[in-house]
């Protein structure tokens, strides 16, 4: 069963109040470290370096309240965050929450959001350490990461890839591109597609792929996060050089096609442009590490092509357009 | 004067687009750490510990676009989150900042904000590291401050108040609550009164404080964002102590006075219950650390009085009330 919608009854945080509703997110994502006026991290390694990013998720933008529920939004915003870090070859630390919401918010959609959060921390044994609460027109959050940087090896910057070197992933490509077409499209979606929709709701990340990674050789890496094409995109004009990804290695899996044809769209277009997965993308000296798969080649050109020639698609998100 | 009013003209940030309004951002607060996934801080002193926080400001609520500019609150969100890191007795070393905006914003609106937060950044040696943009119904930003705690002293927790320990402040407290007032009266403010003005739209803190509070002997501390009364009733309540503030010490100098007869105003209620003077109020075992004053003692008993009796005004900041 697809889990879909944000509670609209019950009370709400302009009825329980400032205290009881960060008392509420407190009790859901509990953390000995929040609570002062700022929160002071373990040591991770000796002479780690703090990694930090922020994202921020506003209601009917980043997310529809009629397609998912507060706990994967909760969950989304940890994983797009961790992402980052991970990206960085760095290990996921601490999360920060910042939330806006009209006063009219339901309390158990708070609830739901800190549990989520919680949940997803748990499994990169990350905590909620801090944040901020307030009112205001439309429910915005904003996540921050903070990670750890151990070792001497260099973080995976995106003007690190250089010619040569093998192109690799991490995770799903496509799925939450088509999990969005999905839920937009109003059908009734058959339950063997329902990965698609998870992948959308809740996109997965294995903790430690970055660091992995990074200490198995590779160079380069980002997150799926506004397309394939897009993000690898980045990658090659930071470190001028151009990508040319195998169309056999990103071709759209058997759920992937049947998801196509039921909405009568290409599926590469959610391969090669849809984002939000959140999969991690990157480039080694070696072979793929551990998880990951190779799905292409680093050359001397510019921009991303597939088997040499441009993308059929390309365009990714955009805020402003 | 009074600088006052948002800009409402010149090209907005719909029309120019997310790529040019973060060039423009990323210009007006240059940083070679920015521009990555995520970004990695530099070494600050050896195995010293990461500190983070996070303050949301929504417009209307947390600064009125008639009554302040781009630049002040940039300014003064920067003040408010490295206060908080100075309240731990950590260095700030780097702020991210998210921001949500109608495509309806003047570009000139978030070039103004982000000249203020990187004028203030400077003036702390820290930088604006990264950071996150997108469209939303109301301008919200979300800045997250990153501190560095070096060196083996505990840092400056609510909870560690001891009976007989001093009470110090470092900066003017009740300066942002006039200016406010001021500002909501309509009255043509009198320039020798422009002090509280300035202090409520982009109140100062002197770099490093914190840091010297805490190797001079401070014990616990915190910055005063919602009243006085309010805030050091925190640092009571989870100390386990009284704290008995000296009504010579604190009472209204001559400029608060002189709002106070202008408007009508106990001037006491700004001192005890203003809030947002991002000043640093704290306990120590010693004399008052270099930049501070006392202000009080604290005791044996619980809460906050002043000349051992309740405070005439203790009601602070609530989001939602």
């Amino acid at each position: 069963m697809i889990s879909m919608g944000f509670p609209t009854t019950g009370p709400t945080v302009g009825e329980v109040g400032e205290r009881a509703t960060i008392d509420t997110i407190m009790a859901a994502a509990p953390s000995h470290i929040n609570g002062d006026d700022a929160a002071v991290l373990h040591h991770a390694s000796p002479n780690s370096r703090a990694v930090a990013t922020s994202d921020m998720l506003v209601e009917g933008r980043h997310f529809n309240p009629a397609w998912t529920t507060p706990y994967q939004v909760g969950r989304k915003a940890i994983v797009q965050n961790f992402a980052d870090v991970e990206a960085m070859g760095a290990r996921p630390q601490a999360a920060l929450l910042a939330i806006s919401a009209p006063e009219s918010t339901p309390l158990a959609v708070i609830e739901g959001l800190a549990q989520g959060i919680a949940a997803r921390c748990d499994q990169f044994a990350a905590e909620l350490v801090g944040g901020d609460l307030t009112a205001g027109q439309q429910l915005v959050l904003s996540v921050t990461a903070i990670g750890s940087l151990g070792g001497n090896l260099p973080e995976l910057a995106l003007d690190a890839a250089r010619p040569g070197q093998r192109v690799v992933a991490h995770g799903r490509i496509g799925y939450s591109g088509a999990g969005l077409a999905l839920l937009a499209s109003g059908i009734k979606v058959p339950e063997r597609l329902h990965p698609l929709i998870d992948a959308h709701q809740a996109p997965e990340l294995t903790p430690g792929r970055g660091v992995i990674a990074r200490s198995a050789g590779a160079t380069a890496m980002t997150d799926n996060s506004d397309g394939l094409v897009h993000d690898l995109g980045i990658i090659a004009r930071r470190s001028g050089v151009g990508i040319d990804l195998s169309p056999v290695a990103i071709a759209p899996d058997a759920l992937l096609k049947e998801a196509g044809e039921l909405l009568g769209v290409d599926p590469w277009q959610w391969v090669l442009s849809g984002g939000e997965d959140h999969t991690l993308l990157g480039t080694t000296n070696g072979k793929a590490p551990s998880g990951f798969r190779s799905i292409g080649q680093v050359t001397k050109g510019q921009g991303v092509t597939v088997d040499n020639r441009p993308p059929t698609y390309k365009k990714g998100w955009q805020s402003f357009s």
